[in-house]
């Protein structure tokens, strides 16, 4: 382990590597392309799972768990999914090993090979909507709202931790519906439940908007994005929300007996958040320091760290230091229980233990020492902030609780101007490719015209992020052809 | 769906799927070997995960996720652990597929072979090792107690809904220490926390004990299991708990600088329980009319039911009835608010909703109509007992309370009832021959030999279920072969 992280303008992809080693949140494994997420990092995402999952059911959505395996032929069965997804996934073709012939070694068995190869999923429509055609019978099956917590696999060849690896852990949900206007109001439900969860719990101030033709999902009517800026001014898709129209239901039979007796084909929609989440959570708020967490999602939101040498010391010490994590621990913010840890270790020097914390991003750090306890007091430190603030230890939750609403709001705050600053309109082809390596956001007018996409994005490297859904019509001209326009797209280059 | 389910004497196998089908658990997927957990089965998964979960980290165990699949040469590092696992398993062979020459649907792509076959894990212990093996470096990274909640997959010709499917859900614990002893008080501590929980929240009276050598854990030192009986007399393994000794730390090179500087292998455990367990508890408490479920694992544990034909009346009714579940939401039992739903729908009939709630073995039902709310009183009904039990609203909650933790009790009562008269003590193989055929567990004399215990499962269908713990040392004859035992074992047959 390096001491000191790589700086962020030395090297921002070095930095973000960097900085997951010093969290301790994930590293590569010895299986090409997965990784193995470790204690730190899990917690994060089992706070997300958390809230979300709450959310997701308060909204009337059931959990449920599909099969890992997919038949090859299903894959084809709506057309355009295939497209997008057949070409990279794992495909299962035995079923059974038999040891070699040395005694030692296991090889394939080629007599258990599968009559029809099956497919890790690479995502779950195909399965879970040949068993929706099943469950769905009238309109009083509707609307029927699913989602799944689970595994999912798209092969890569060039993984990146939480941002790209072959293996990911996701929520998808799954609704169908009566009419076009539910599922889109659904679609447009689960987009404004990610936009809330990652302004409000991630401090993350994203982009809502549409994906344009090219860039929607395989198999929708039209996808919602929540698009957000890291800090190097590149963006993140951070949620997806597709309203799939007929499409599947037509490739799969999911049909109901509406109330006028006439069969018809449901209205669907899916929708998901992934461990992607994590990657863009650590580029939006971290420090040449390290980890950054904003105290909604941070697994620990306070560690208070004793300071002793003799054995009297360690005995007044960590008495007032559980004396203030128990007084903390009772209270309630933002509905959970404060969470907070009492650093205790013996094997670890009070030094490392600093740095260890301020390496995982833990928002509030308070020290105690034998002359503070003394004085009745301690000091506390905001992670987002420099220097010490000494604090009397009769108002040390008081204090506590109070960084961590300043904290939470200016973590948002920051994010919100660095996206604002670097959000540009640009009226011309010569003028976005001179700006386009300073990074940013940039919103111009485009025909709609996929060549014009397709240009940008082999000239420029930039991709169109999304039509932003806050925007007035507005006449214009294309940056690229220079046909009308009557709206702005999101171009930027994209993690 | 059948009107009346198939009866406990008529059809024990029949009957356990008519009641999954019932109370709407679980279905065979189009994929095979694979089962769609839905919405209501998947609901008391999720409790038994909180539940676990919570009890695994209050004792310092943290959870990760490692990857889904495997190099196929991880398998045969642990020589006795290729045996028992390498058999039946699914193979990744490929990364890629491609459209046919036809157009329309997809081939592997030949191109796109991996170089190593992966292996879709069976379970996790090799990834895990070879991994720890990087994180352990001196006695202060001992003990490392890891968890993960995952799927997992081993291939099965003959499968039956939650007890035997090719891919499962599990949790599945990892510990290394730097003692034999550690090791072992690990895996006898996760031992009583399976035990607690199947006798505390679900119910179930098991016999804790190790296996044997034939039936331990391939790789284990030894194994130690729950053993639960079902209604019928057969035996289910609950869940189980491996002391691994430093077999998988040779095999996999987990070694740790000890306090006097020598290099040493850790000592490992690994402990699991699966969704396997929802068909255990189907088996141990449900009727012929459905579902039972003990209420601390119950998603609902009490359901009020609104009776009414006059849209007056349903308003009088419904404020009755949602007076009681605000009530009962507000309480707190076995430290977890109160489960409470109260069915408003309107397209469904009281008897269609009375039916439902009975086969998803809610364990406590309120009915209230217009006559009770004119009298101040509901009715309210026990799922474990017949019978309606008139009861002042003014003590609804109070009584529902009791009612549940009677039944808790009372399903727990009859389970250990029907296993201790379904234990019997038999000294000579023609007794235990002509008793196997009406179920139970028979505590015979063993002499530990494995030729033994291979007559018994080959003339008589039935496993060596464990050697309980909780016995004497006792002198005796092997009831297959007449030579000295010192303590008995439990043969049964076996789910």
């Amino acid at each position: 382990m390096k001491k000191t992280l790589t700086t962020r303008a030395a090297d921002y992809n070095q930095w973000y590597l960097d900085v997951i080693e010093a969290a301790d949140l994930a590293e590569h494994s010895d299986v090409k392309g997965a990784m193995v997420i470790k204690p730190y990092g899990y917690a994060i995402w089992e706070r997300m799972q958390k809230i979300l999952d709450e959310r997701i059911k308060e909204h009337g959505v059931q959990n449920a768990y599909f099969p890992l395996l997919i038949p090859k032929s299903f894959l084809t069965k709506e057309a355009s999914h295939v497209e997008g997804f057949a070409k990279e996934c794992a495909v299962v073709t035995h079923y059974r090993l038999k040891m070699a012939l040395d005694g030692k070694s296991v090889i394939v068995d080629p007599e258990a090979k599968l009559e029809e190869e099956l497919i890790i999923r690479p995502t779950s429509e195909t399965v879970m909507y040949s068993t929706f055609s099943r469950w769905i019978k009238s309109w009083r099956d509707l609307p029927l709202q699913i989602n799944q917590w689970a595994n999912v696999m798209r092969w890569e060849m060039r993984t990146r931790l939480f941002l790209r690896t072959s293996e990911f852990l996701w929520q998808e949900g799954h609704t169908a519906h009566a009419t076009y206007d539910e599922a889109e109001a659904e679609a447009r439900w689960a987009l404004s439940m990610y936009e809330d969860f990652t302004r409000d719990v991630l401090a993350m101030s994203v982009v809502p908007g549409m994906k344009t033709e090219s860039e929607k999902f395989a198999g929708a009517d039209h996808t919602f994005t929540i698009e957000a800026m890291m800090q190097d001014g590149k963006a993140l898709q951070a949620g997806t929300s597709h309203n799939l129209g007929q499409n599947f239901a037509k490739a799969f039979e999911v049909k109901f007996l509406g109330k006028e007796n006439t069969e018809e084909y449901v209205y669907q929609t899916s929708w998901g958040v992934s461990t992607r989440m994590i990657g863009g959570l650590i580029m939006s708020h971290s420090d040449d320091d390290g980890l950054v967490l904003p105290p909604r999602i941070a697994p620990h939101q306070v560690v208070i760290i004793p300071i002793y040498k003799t054995d009297e010391e360690r005995v007044a010490v960590e008495a007032a230091a559980h004396s203030i994590a128990q007084s903390l621990k009772a209270e309630t913010m933002w509905e959970e229980k404060v969470r907070v840890h009492v650093d205790t270790r013996d094997n670890k020097s009070f030094g490392e233990k600093t740095y260890e914390w301020l390496k995982k991003g833990v928002p509030v750090r308070i020290e105690i020492g034998p002359r503070d306890v003394a004085n009745n007091s301690c000091m506390m430190m905001r992670r987002d902030r420099f220097g010490k603030n000494p604090i009397e230890l009769g108002v040390a939750v008081e204090e506590a609780l109070k960084y961590l609403i300043l904290i939470q709001h200016d973590l948002l705050e920051a994010n919100m101007q660095n996206r604002l600053t670097r959000t540009h309109h640009v009226d011309s082809y010569d003028e976005l490719k001179s700006k386009i390596e300073e990074g940013g956001f940039f919103l111009t007018h485009w025909c709609g015209d996929n060549a014009c996409e397709k240009k940008v994005k082999e000239e420029l490297k930039a991709t169109t992020r999304c039509i932003p859904l806050a925007q007035e019509n507005e006449e214009g001209t294309c940056v690229v052809c220079s046909k009308p326009s009557q709206r702005r797209v999101i171009f930027a280059r994209a993690y």
